[in-house]
């Protein structure tokens, strides 16, 4: 965890500028006896973003080898055709029927294909890690309420939830993990420690959560609606009410949230901020524990709140293209209210970044194994 | 006022994909004498951004002849050097402290100009139109804690609030005006609907107003963080909390709001997405009509909300460059909360189209006149 | 005409900083007898960006009346339903094999439909502007060289191209007008001066052309290419050689150009960098003498070369929306080059902006009539 | 080298959608004897943009070891506050005065502090490796026509110019190094193939070269003419004539080139556009030929033209943040002319990237040690 902050809550003391840091490398101290053997890995849809993004955090992964990258469209073409920064990588997609054998099958197929081959997915590969929403929640009623009801409802139990930060305990060893949504992650991210704290209870009263997000987030489809004519320089409300996350967050803070949505000119990024209101009053003290306790060992998460510089508060382009979480919070007395922001790269931290974090948990791997990419600066709309 | 909506709420039918037209030239039918005299004008602060969008709104306006613009920094140098948009005008800024008699003065000073030099201004002009917050909000209170004290508190109870919609009976014959905040007026015009029609009382609970700029409304200044590098595609909390147009919005809404301002990758273009909780449970129907209740026979302002196409809510893309307010809104059950959207040109309904407009209604002029702009499409990032 | 410049060449005179302003209603003065009467016109494709950009101009046109504006997808559908800016506006799309009988018609369908449809076309108008390809150029030969051939050859020699800088003197009157090519247009703008003046001839030797476009050129139409991701801040060389226009500038201006277009990220905006090396030396007051006799009366030409400030050169965003070209040169003397610079929006003075002005020269109208917007400052990437 | 190819030239065969990929690792098998061992190393100038880019590949590096960064105008903050993406990073700038001993001194300070003092910096390190412009020069006069002369230049026949891909063999050993222009090097890449094997000789004729650049390589300074407003969206010349790059381009390849310089809407990036006129007629399987001839053995090159995909010709958001470079080519036998397109990330393989492939050369380690990273898709504005 890093800490980047204008006053250190609590006991601490931080001075100006501010950044302690600790246990950056916490991950492999956590994992004294991880294996650096090789494990065979492959991705099922390869050429849409996500799998782009598995694509390449696997192929620089020291502990990974990808054997099969699967596509309908783009069989026995290169993998560098469709992502352009793999145009070095020595491999072709092949066909999604013919699986390989693996020890780890990472699925980017669309909503519903995952629920559909779970069995052969299961049997082609030790440990399936899905990135779809196919068995993110918890019990059949969720997919039924939000979704178009779920085709192998059996394995929503065997399923966990990838996101280290909030399930860490149960990956080691699970043989089918389900990589969270991306705004979702933002969202659980930012609020969390505010329920683990009791800051915030299930019956507190309004969360307000509004999200804006890039252009990846859309998929590699295309279609007026994401054509750069008519989404370059938007703020779009593209799901104003009802979005699907909700359902995710609800399961597993234990909170309803009014979540709103909107498209922005960037590629990578959801930002969430989230509008809490505690029943109590809370410092700026106990915020800084409730963060600090939550992510004092987290190897991914920063805080970042206040502070000088440009970059005082949780900003997407600060995480884009690393699997680093920004939070940061607000205090508006006035209101008796709490802002958080919660930044990351919804395609890395998002998506495929915390698929492999996963993995790496779920087999004793270090946790930033292929994970170390620090992103860029300065870096434009990424 | 137009309507382009899925459902037309109440007893009131309109069709698919949805537009029913009404009232555009109201404002002309609103002042059967108005008159089309030519007035002089003049620009005091013309080299900031809402300098330039007054000169190019005034230089096409058919009423008003612009005999002088000021500038420290650029004397006797051409207005198009400032303003590229401008190059064929035939004028040239003169020292601020030669100001020449006109009909109506528009002053787009930094903030705190205004005040100690509004004597002068009213010396040398019938009409003053102050684009600063000098004289927005209605007591010196007020200014003294929000901003740093005001100098010439006098003049605070003479100074109308420039939104006509919000304002219209007190302008005509108005001697000093105000124009409102961008981000206030995005969320008045969103929220005021509401607020008339009692769906929104002072102590109905929570108000949360996040809000999404672009990087006009720093002004024309510069520094590390308005630098391209810095600036592009960001998502940047710049107020988290306790932004100066709370004030504004509460002394002219009555309501207490939880505002935050973000930062997008735009240049022009506020948009407000206000969460707001009625007490009362609230239909669709109650909803177009408090909406249509205010809007109806407004010559600016449009409701979008939900309908067909690419653009189903209010964007501040679809309003670039033009005086026009978008507003829409959706209803979210489940939480009993009603999500409203509004989309503004900072520069233009958020400032220059403003003043304009106010001037206009203030001297009997048509409302629309020189504001007839209706904006590009498509349009990247305007 | 307007003049900015760093050092004006020849006998003339300008100052510092400098503007020579003249003749910008020079187009009024050309035109005593101007009419002022209403004119009937339609729109045959008004879904497509040029569709809706001549929707935009005629309906605040003072001497047209749009009376139809078809599209086979949109049937029934409101214009602002694809164009939001017009949302304001009463018209809905009709079907487009039933022509109504119009003064003018503008043609904005995709390559190949005018010249199939071009006796309907002419038997439903006095006047028809095709905006497509299909009357472009010259001779049939040409369409089988650059195109797939011509299916009504028998109109080409009708036919008169729009650009009134080129062309005016065949304007009044004709009866088929071809608006030209964005790229081919902005080249033609820049390098025609050179061209009458001697200084550049059919045999100099090389003339370099590298343009960058804004995505609105590749139309409405989407796809992985033109998606927000995959186009976002690109420089992508989109036609390296062999591109369409340069048939046009070598029919129109007799020269054979070495011609690349990349896209650049922008949405409107063409710019044209043209790297000439005229035979004998010549000086900057030889260049500011070309471009002034070229350009001095026209009402849409500015001359951008040098002088202070941001704006420097030509830049599409400084003539984002209105009907103005901007051109510019610097002299290379250690390579014996000479570089022009132009800049226009490729969806108004590149397309619908020079169809209404021909339209204008054609009728007898204003030349600016409907085409005042001067554009905005600041503005994004418009 | 990897080759992405539409066609391969001479005898080679590539299949359709096309990546023949060799030698990879090529630098590994270069440097046998690689040393492991860690190298200290020092950041003089660490808030600037190259500054921050050499802390994040350096922080990554196997082999080195950041001892000590400096800054006049952030002494004694974190790294972090300026780069946050390095927020993870425990290091805090110093007062450059006191440089501390290291094996490798990076100097990346404004052009003319490292001639004033160099002396120093070669007292502090073993090896200097410059990223100004102060020692690319080969002599004294180049500096006295381009620059304003130089402080030392008696140290400039020491300097190596640090681009392996020109300079390999003069880079073992060499404690002054001087990495080259951005533009230089996007320039000498795409030429130097045509140059080496006699396609393009000194006295063939015009080379014109039209680069487009991003907002980087402004640098951290800010100003108006980069502020977000002002630099959004823009196709802008920058540099019409006289970039000092010439003097770099003709020193290292022998040809004098027109060159001009446009500023795009993008932060990292640089493509250089090549117009190249060989006096004898070339086919493709000649340019293929010298494609390969230079780059089939170059971990970081890649040859990328036309094949299918999205990205069909080299991009500089296909290498945003990695070392790589990309060229490739079109012919255009209707004028004679070679079109060569060559991108690269102006931060990365145009600076702090060139610099420690540099160092990794001069200092036996495997070449691409520190560089792995390979960019990211989908990636905005990077």
């Amino acid at each position: 965890m890093t800490v980047d902050a204008d006053t250190a809550g609590g006991d601490a003391a931080v001075d100006g500028d501010a950044a302690e840091l600790t246990d950056t490398d916490a991950s492999t101290e956590t994992n004294p006896a991880a294996s650096t053997e090789s494990h065979s890995a492959s991705v099922v849809g390869g050429t849409g973003f996500t799998g782009g993004e598995l694509l390449r955090i696997l192929s620089g992964h020291p502990s990974f080898d990808v054997v099969q990258a699967t596509s309908r469209s783009a069989d026995n073409m290169t993998v560098g055709r469709s992502h352009p920064n793999l145009r070095g990588l020595d491999l072709r997609f092949s066909d999604p029927a013919d699986l390989e054998s693996v020890d780890v099958l990472f699925a980017a197929t669309p909503h519903g294909v995952s629920m559909e081959r779970i069995d052969e997915f299961l049997a082609a590969a030790d440990t399936v890690v899905d990135l779809s929403a196919d068995f993110r929640l918890p019990d059949a009623d969720a997919y039924d309420e939000w979704y178009d009801g779920h085709a192998s409802p059996e394995y929503l139990d065997r399923a966990e939830y990838a996101l280290p930060e909030l399930n860490r305990e149960n990956l080691p060893g699970a043989d089918l993990i389900a990589a969270g949504g991306c705004n979702a992650t933002a969202t659980i991210l930012g609020v969390k420690p505010l329920v683990d704290e009791g800051i915030l209870a299930p019956d507190t009263g309004e969360v307000v959560v509004d999200v804006k997000v890039g252009s990846s987030e859309g998929g590699a489809g295309g279609g007026a609606a994401s054509s750069h004519p008519e989404r370059s320089g938007v703020v779009r409300p593209y799901a104003p009410t009802g979005h699907r996350h909700e359902a995710e967050i609800e399961a597993y803070l234990g909170l309803s949230v009014s979540f709103t949505v909107h498209a922005v000119d960037m590629v990578r990024g959801a930002s969430a901020t989230c509008h809490v209101f505690p029943d109590a009053p809370v410092s700026k003290g106990d915020l800084w524990g409730a963060y600090r306790g939550a992510y004092a060992d987290e190897p991914f998460m920063r805080i970042v709140s206040g502070g000088g510089g440009v970059y005082r508060y949780p900003e997407p382009k600060a995480v884009a293209g690393s699997n680093h979480g920004e939070v940061g919070f607000e205090l508006d007395p006035g209101n008796r209210r709490v802002v958080v922001f919660s930044a990351i790269d919804n395609m890395t931290k998002g998506s495929a970044g915390q698929a492999v974090h996963a993995a790496n948990v779920a087999l004793g791997l270090p946790e930033t194994a292929g994970l170390e990419f620090d992103g860029l600066h300065p870096v434009g709309a990424p």
